[in-house]
């Protein structure tokens, strides 16, 4: 195993590392404290106020009350279950509005529903990679059950109007959801406005544990259970409950909320001070720049050069970042968030994503603009970049 | 938080203690190990190695190849997947055979396809608890998708003849399916006659972590995810892999293996002893000992005396056991098993589960065995129970 002193891991978007305080208090439910929460003895009583306690810090993070948070198995789990549910609570209602950029747990998702007949429209982007609202609002119709719009994108780092197009959704009588699986932890969310109807969140993004994940619903009897089985999450989420691994987010979600609040700039400024260094040495391009964006993501553009022998040059500095969602790795098609955004295919393959996180130094920013500026060079066969 | 020294833990078909090993083999993906396995760098190399070597060890457990198993969020995502799987790999045919003793998961799925225009049989049992194959034979037609019957059903221990209930559905083309989430790791199981299609198991029923399965798939090509998302899994399971997860469900597998292999007898002794003394001291009906049954499980029926009082006396001795399936806990109604086996709703009420595990001692039998005697002698008011 590559020692973990020499890592420089930049890829905080794909996952992150385990808090060792969430690892601590996922620990005794490892160990001593396994029953299981629902069982009719006093062991278990632990377990059972590990969960509530949970849910109180996730919807801490959130503004939101614990009634409205179910504990899921991931981000991705979350997803289908809020586009489940809400299909069920607008039984009459046959179309779908999302984004061409959305992660794949609802693309796919919704081609499910199309073979099923649904209609499902997929909203392209401009250039930025920014939704056109006006575009979203000509597309709902009051045969929408639900639109759903991701908070920020995932390779990009680009966050979309989810209020306004929540607003938008309403007034058709449809339901809102959004994939914050990115935004969670990154940027402030405060739910107690009632206007998201569902959002998704997944722990192993924002410091907690792979395996567990959470479902905020505005009004939780809109749930229906994606798994059959038992009456666990309030009849809400079947299977036996991962304690750990609800013990593990709920920390993970105090800890985030914590950074947020006490130090809201420190992420964005190794970002910012990575790009600069870049900016000043290479003619690449930094996307989504033009508007609002995640405070720790970089995504750069550099014509000419293939982005995943760039990303293996890096690997030999011990520097870890992604060409694009980790969910396509190994695939050797474009990223079709770039495509969407109408980068050209030859471009889409040139693009890098760096994501920081409260794990990194402004050491570690400084070391790989250095390392990327060099590789960058090499690869475009230039002096400069 | 109860010590948990005092505690005399017999619910062990409810979930398990997490075996120190199993802890320690996850603690390093819960730490400095953190990588997503799918990513482009060498940091990603040890994540991607213990999801290898987990299959191997689970493989392993059941006589099968790694690549015939897939890994889950639970037992209920594992058996829900199962059948979605079979339907779609059987698409003209619109019957199912199951029983009507299976856990929620399969019962509560076989509903749901029931409002989807599927035909559901559920057979019943014998007094016995034993499904009498003759009648699985006659309803199984050339309508028949997938059949699933447990391999231990999770109240009473009895073991189910998967081997000939898979010969059936095979002379009719159907597949069959097994929810071994009980069974595994307390009897050995060997697929590698290649009777069994698909089978289910979970983690934290032999002393794995909670929150990972696995579903076992003769030909892997026959599954069709149930998440909609990523390609993790081979396309077979969308959503982030659960590497302390997995690599805990590893573990625990080669532990049980080793148990199964090393010390056959030990717990069957436990159960064995503690039996002797109910039955020499009570008039107590012990359940499923006709026929083969679980060797770690006990399940007696207390004439007259209301099981769910019971629990709570044997709770202020620290010794936790239960009253039927742990997904049913809370609720009032009386054992759907129970009910199944021709018991009366009050006999159904009257019946406690002791399910013992290696990390029990025949002191914790004893003890158990000479509390549980005086409580049911205590509440049905007489001198001898």
């Amino acid at each position: 195993m590559t020692s973990n002193a020499n890592i420089v891991y930049l890829d905080n978007n794909a996952t992150t590392r385990v808090d060792p305080a969430v690892r601590d208090a996922m620990l005794p439910y490892l160990s001593e404290s396994y029953a299981n929460p629902s069982s009719p003895y006093t062991f278990a009583r632990a377990p059972m106020l590990a969960i509530a306690q949970a849910r109180r810090q996730v919807a801490a993070l959130l503004s939101a009350e614990p009634e409205q948070i179910t504990f899921t198995s991931c981000g991705t789990e979350s997803s289908n279950t809020a586009l489940h549910s809400a299909l069920r609570a607008r039984p009459g209602r046959k179309s779908i509005v999302t984004t061409s950029v959305e992660h794949p747990s609802i693309l796919r998702y919704c081609e499910r529903l199309e073979s099923h007949g649904y209609n499902v429209t997929y909203l392209p982007v401009d250039r930025n990679g920014q939704l056109v609202l006006k575009e979203l609002e000509l597309s709902i119709s009051d045969d929408t059950a639900i639109v759903s719009v991701m908070w920020a994108n995932n390779e990009t780092g680009i966050l979309f109007p989810v209020r306004e197009a929540a607003a938008a959704a309403h007034c058709a009588g449809a339901l809102f959801h959004t994939d914050a699986v990115q935004a969670c932890g990154k940027v402030t969310i405060d739910l107690s406005d009632g206007l998201i109807d569902l959002l998704s969140l997944s722990a192993h993004k924002f410091h907690g544990p792979k395996g567990v994940g959470a479902l905020f619903a505005r009004d939780p009897d809109l749930l229906s259970s994606y798994l059959f089985g038992g009456e666990q999450e309030r009849g809400r989420r079947a299977g036996t409950e991962n304690v750990p691994g609800i013990a593990g987010i709920g920390k993970a979600a105090e800890l985030a909320g914590a950074q947020l609040r006490e130090h809201p700039a420190d992420i964005a400024e190794m970002r910012d001070a990575f790009e600069q260094t870049l900016s000043g040495a290479c003619s690449c391009l930094l996307t989504g720049t033009q508007g609002a964006r995640l405070p720790n993501t970089s995504h750069i553009v550099f014509p000419g050069v293939e982005a995943e022998t760039l990303i293996h040059l890096l690997d030999f500095d011990h520097i870890c970042c992604s060409s694009g969602s980790a969910c396509a790795s190994g695939s050797s098609e474009p990223s079709h968030v770039l495509t969407a955004m109408g980068f050209s295919r030859q471009d889409a393959r040139s693009a890098l994503r760096v994501s920081f996180s409260r794990f990194n130094s402004s050491h570690d920013a400084e070391f790989a603009a250095g390392r990327v500026v060099e590789a960058a060079r090499r690869l475009s066969g230039k002096h400069r970049c």
